[in-house]
C-alpha cells in the first residue's frame, strides 16, 4: 500500500484550503453532539512515519472540540506489566466510551512493526496477531464503534530532512527518537513490514486510510474530510445489523443439561481426604505455572444456589494468595456499560503466571442479557462467535481457559432456596430476583444448552459440574483444574 | 519498636491453639457479613522481614473467607509509570471498597525502607513521606476505614535459617530475593530504618502491631485475634465522629465573591490578539514542564453557565495533546462512591510532566455534597483540612496546583440560561437541575465563600476568574497558568 502510494502535493489551492478546513472543523464540532446523541464511540488511530506530524495533526483535530468529549492517548512501548498481558489488552483498555472520541497517537501498527523488525516475534505470532487485529476491528465495528485508521505517509527524503531539522534545534532535539532514525536508515525494511501489516488489516469493516502528510494543511483537510464523512456514515448506518458469523472453531460434543446425571454420592469423610490430597497437588502446580508464566482463566457460571461460591473457595484455599484473583461479576457500572461488553472482562485479565477466577462471566451476554432483553437479538446471537474469538485469543496468548457450569436440578435449588430463607445467617444470599429467575428455569435451560453447545471449544472447554452433591462438585472442579494444568506442565 | 521487642515463643500451648484458631476463624467468617452490612472497608497491611511468613499468613487468614469479599494485593517495587505519580498513588489505588477486605502483602513500610537504604530518598523527602503516611492513615480512618497494620517480626538468626532452607530446595529457591539476603547482612541498618518508620507512623489512629512470627501458628492466632477485635471495635465505634482538624496551612487572604468586580471589558479584537500571544507562550512552557517532569493540576469550579468549558478549551488548544488530559467529573459511579471520596481524583492524577485539568473537582464535597446532604456535616467540615492535605501532598510531589472559581453574577447566569434554552444547538447544555441549583444561589455562595477562604493555600491558591465577559475570563485564566509555570521554570 505504501510502496505504490503516490504523493500528490497541494491538491487544493492554498487560498481555498483555509476556508475548507474551517468548514470541516465546524462540522466536526457539530458532530460532537451527534455522536453523543447516537452514543457512537469514535476511535481514531493515527499511525505513520516518525516526524510525519501525528502530534500536530491531533492537536489540529481537537482544537475546537470540547475536552469533555475526547481524549488523546499516546502509546509508548509496552512496560513490563503490559507485556505480561495479551497483546491487545492495552489497546482494549483505551477504547472510547459511547459518545466520545479517543485519538490514539500511534498504536498496534507501530508496536507490531517494531516487534517484527527487532526480531521480538516470529512468523506464527505475527500471523496470530494480524488475525487478532482483524477480529478486534470487526468486533468493535459490530458492537457499534466507529474505528478510523490513518497512516501518515511521507517520503524517505522528507522524513530525513524533518528529523535533521528537529535535531538541529535545542528545543526540539529531545523529540527525535532512535526509532525514528532507524526508520530512515532501514526505510525499505520498514516499508515492507508496514505494508504487510497494513494489507493484512485492511478489512472491509475498518479500512486503512493512507494520508499524504507532506503538506500539513492538506493532510489536515484530508483527515477532517474523511473523519467527518465516516461519522456521518456511521450515524446513518447505525441500524444496519451486523452479520452473524460462525467461525469454524473445533467444537466439543457436549450433552444437554437434561442428559447430565446428578445422582453422584460422596460422603464428607471421602471428600475431606480427597480434597486434602488435591489441594496439596494444586498448590504445587500453582507454583509451577507461576514460574512458567502461564496464565489461567477460570470461568464460573451456574444456577443460583448451585454452590459456585463454596466451589471457588475450595479451589482458592489451595492457592497462594499472591497468585490469584477472584472477580465477582455484577451488572456493569455506567463506565463499563458504555463500552464493548467484553471490555470489563478484558480489563480483569490476569498477568501471565497468575490465575483469574470469574464468578459469573462474559456469558451473561447469552444468558441474562438475552433473556431479559438487555441486548438485541443480533447482539446475543453474534456473541457466541465473539466469545469464541475472545477465548481463542486468550489461549493463543498461552492461557489455560476453563469454564464451569455448576449444575443442579430444580428440586435441589428449591431445597437450597428454602434453607437459605429459613436460616438467618444465610438470608442475605437469597433475593426476590433469585425467585424470579427460578420461574424462568426452562428459558434459561434452553439458553444454557445453546451456549454450551456453541462455545465449548477445544481451547476453552465447558465442564458441567455435577453439584447436587456439593462435595462431589468441589472435587470434580478441582480435579478438572489439576488435569488441565498437568496437561500443560506435566504432573508434579 | 523492633529492637526491644521481645519474642515470646509459644504463649499458648499447642493443644489449645488449634481450637482457638478455629474459633477465631469462624468469627472472622461471621464478620464478613458484619462488615458488609456496616459498609466497613477493612485494609490490612502486612509488613515484616523477608521469609517471616507474610504469604503463608495471608493464605491462612483468607482460607475460609468468601472470595467475593476480599482481595490480596502483592506490592512489588514500583514500575516506571508508578514512579511518575505521587508516592501514595499506588497505595490509594488499592484501598478496599466499603464492605470488603484488602490484604496488602508488604507495602509503604517496605518501599520506604528500601528507598532509604538504597539512598533513593533524602532526609527531607523521608520526613515528608512519613507525614503523608500519617495523614493517609488518619484520612482513611476518619472516612470510615479500618486500617490494620502488622509487622511480622523474626530474629536475624531465624531469618537466616529460613532463607537458607528456601535456597536449598529446587522448588523454593526462586523465592529468595536479593533483597532478603541483604536484610540478613545489614540487619542492624534495616532494624534502625524500620524502627524509625514504624515509630513515625505509629499513630493513635492506626497503630502498628508487631507480631511474633517465629511460630507460624501462634502468629496466625495473634493476628486473627487482633483483626477480629479491631473489626468488632470499628463496628461498635462507627458512630463516633472524627475530630475536625485545622492544620496550620498558610492561607491566602481572599475576597468574598460579593466583593469581586465583574465589570471588566474586553473586545473580541483585543481578545484574539492577546490569546494568540499567550497560547504561543503557553505552548513553549508546556514543552518545558514536560522536559523538566513537572506535573500540573488545574481545578475548575464555577457557577453553571459561567463558561468553564470554553475557558478550558482555550487553555488546552495551546497544549500538545500528548501532554494533558481533561477529566470531566460527574457524580461518582458505584465503585467510586464506595471508596474514600478523594479516591477517584487520586486515580486521575497526571504523570509528572503532564497537565491534568479537572472540570469540577474534589470540592464537590464542600459544595454539592454539603448542600444536598450527600455527606454528613462532619464529613464536609472535615473536608477543608483533608483537601488542604491532599493538595499539599501534590505540591510536595512537585506539582503546580491551581484552582479556578469561574465567577459570574446572577443576572449573567439568567441571560445565559435563557440563551441556551432558546438556541436549539445549546439546549443540551441546560437542564432542570441547573434551574434548581440557581434557586439555591445564596446557599451556594455562602459555601463557596467558606471554601475559598479555608482552602486557598500558598501552594494551591484559588483564583477567581471574572467571567461576565468570557473573553476577559479566558485571558485571565491562561495568564494565571502562565504566571504559575513561569514562576517555577522561568520565562520563555
Amino acid at each position: 500500500m505504501l510502496k505504490n502510494y503516490e504523493i500528490r502535493k497541494y491538491q487544493i489551492p492554498e487560498e481555498e484550503l483555509k476556508a475548507l478546513v474551517k468548514e470541516k472543523r465546524e462540522e466536526l464540532v457539530r458532530q460532537q453532539m451527534m455522536i453523543k446523541e447516537h452514543k457512537l464511540p469514535v476511535f481514531v488511530l493515527i499511525e505513520g512515519w516518525g516526524a510525519a506530524g501525528k502530534g500536530t495533526l491531533i492537536g489540529n483535530l481537537i482544537k475546537d472540540l470540547d475536552p469533555r468529549f475526547f481524549s488523546v492517548i499516546t502509546m509508548k512501548a509496552p512496560g513490563e506489566e503490559e507485556l505480561r498481558k495479551p497483546f491487545l489488552w492495552r489497546y482494549m483498555e483505551t477504547i472510547p466510551e459511547a459518545g466520545k472520541f479517543v485519538f490514539l497517537n500511534s498504536g498496534w501498527l507501530n508496536e507490531t512493526a517494531e516487534d517484527v523488525i527487532n526480531g521480538r516475534i516470529d512468523e506464527t505470532t505475527l500471523e496470530q496477531r494480524l488475525g487478532q487485529l482483524r477480529t478486534f476491528d470487526r468486533q468493535l465495528k459490530d458492537n457499534g464503534y466507529l474505528v478510523v485508521k490513518l497512516f501518515l505517509q511521507i517520503p524517505s527524503e522528507e522524513q530525513k530532512q524533518r528529523l535533521e531539522k528537529l535535531g538541529d534545534e535545542k528545543d526540539t532535539k529531545w523529540r527525535v527518537a532512535d526509532k525514528d532514525l532507524r526508520q530512515v536508515k532501514k526505510r525499505e525494511k520498514y516499508e515492507k513490514v508496514y505494508d504487510r501489516i497494513l494489507e493484512a488489516t485492511n478489512t472491509g469493516y475498518v479500512p486503512w486510510n493512507i494520508v499524504d502528510a507532506v503538506d500539513k494543511k492538506q493532510a489536515l483537510l484530508q483527515v477532517l474530510h474523511l473523519l467527518t464523512n465516516q461519522i456521518n456514515q456511521a450515524v446513518e448506518n447505525f441500524r444496519v445489523l451486523p452479520e452473524i458469523l460462525h467461525k469454524d472453531y473445533p467444537l466439543l460434543k457436549m450433552p444437554r443439561l437434561a442428559q447430565v446425571p446428578l445422582d453422584q454420592e460422596m460422603t464428607k469423610e471421602e471428600y475431606r481426604i480427597r480434597l486434602k490430597e488435591l489441594q496439596k497437588k494444586l498448590k504445587k502446580l500453582h507454583n509451577k505455572i507461576y514460574r512458567k508464566k502461564i496464565p489461567v482463566v477460570i470461568a464460573y457460571e451456574g444456577w443460583d444456589a448451585a454452590g459456585k461460591g463454596g466451589n471457588i473457595k475450595r479451589l482458592t484455599s489451595a492457592l497462594d494468595p499472591r497468585g490469584f484473583e477472584v472477580h465477582p461479576i455484577a451488572s456493569p457500572e455506567p463506565h463499563e456499560k458504555s463500552r464493548h461488553y467484553l471490555w470489563r472482562f478484558y480489563h480483569r485479565l490476569p498477568k501471565d503466571g497468575h490465575i483469574a477466577i470469574f464468578d459469573r462471566t462474559w456469558y451473561g451476554r447469552v444468558m441474562v442479557e438475552r433473556l431479559e432483553g438487555f441486548c438485541s437479538e443480533n447482539d446475543w446471537k453474534r456473541a457466541y462467535n465473539e466469545i469464541n474469538e475472545f477465548e481463542k485469543e486468550l489461549s493463543d496468548w498461552g492461557a489455560i481457559v476453563l469454564k464451569f457450569w455448576v449444575h443442579i436440578d430444580k428440586d435441589t435449588q428449591l431445597a437450597r432456596f428454602t434453607e437459605r430463607q429459613n436460616t438467618p445467617q444465610k438470608q442475605w444470599k437469597i433475593t426476590e430476583e433469585d425467585w424470579r429467575n427460578r420461574e424462568k428455569w426452562d428459558a434459561y435451560e434452553e439458553a444454557v444448552d445453546e451456549m454450551i453447545a456453541k462455545t465449548s471449544t477445544e481451547n476453552a472447554p465447558w465442564f458441567i459440574i455435577q453439584s447436587n452433591n456439593k462435595y462431589y462438585a468441589r472435587i470434580q472442579a478441582i480435579e478438572t483444574v489439576i488435569a488441565a494444568i498437568e496437561e500443560r506442565v506435566g504432573s508434579v
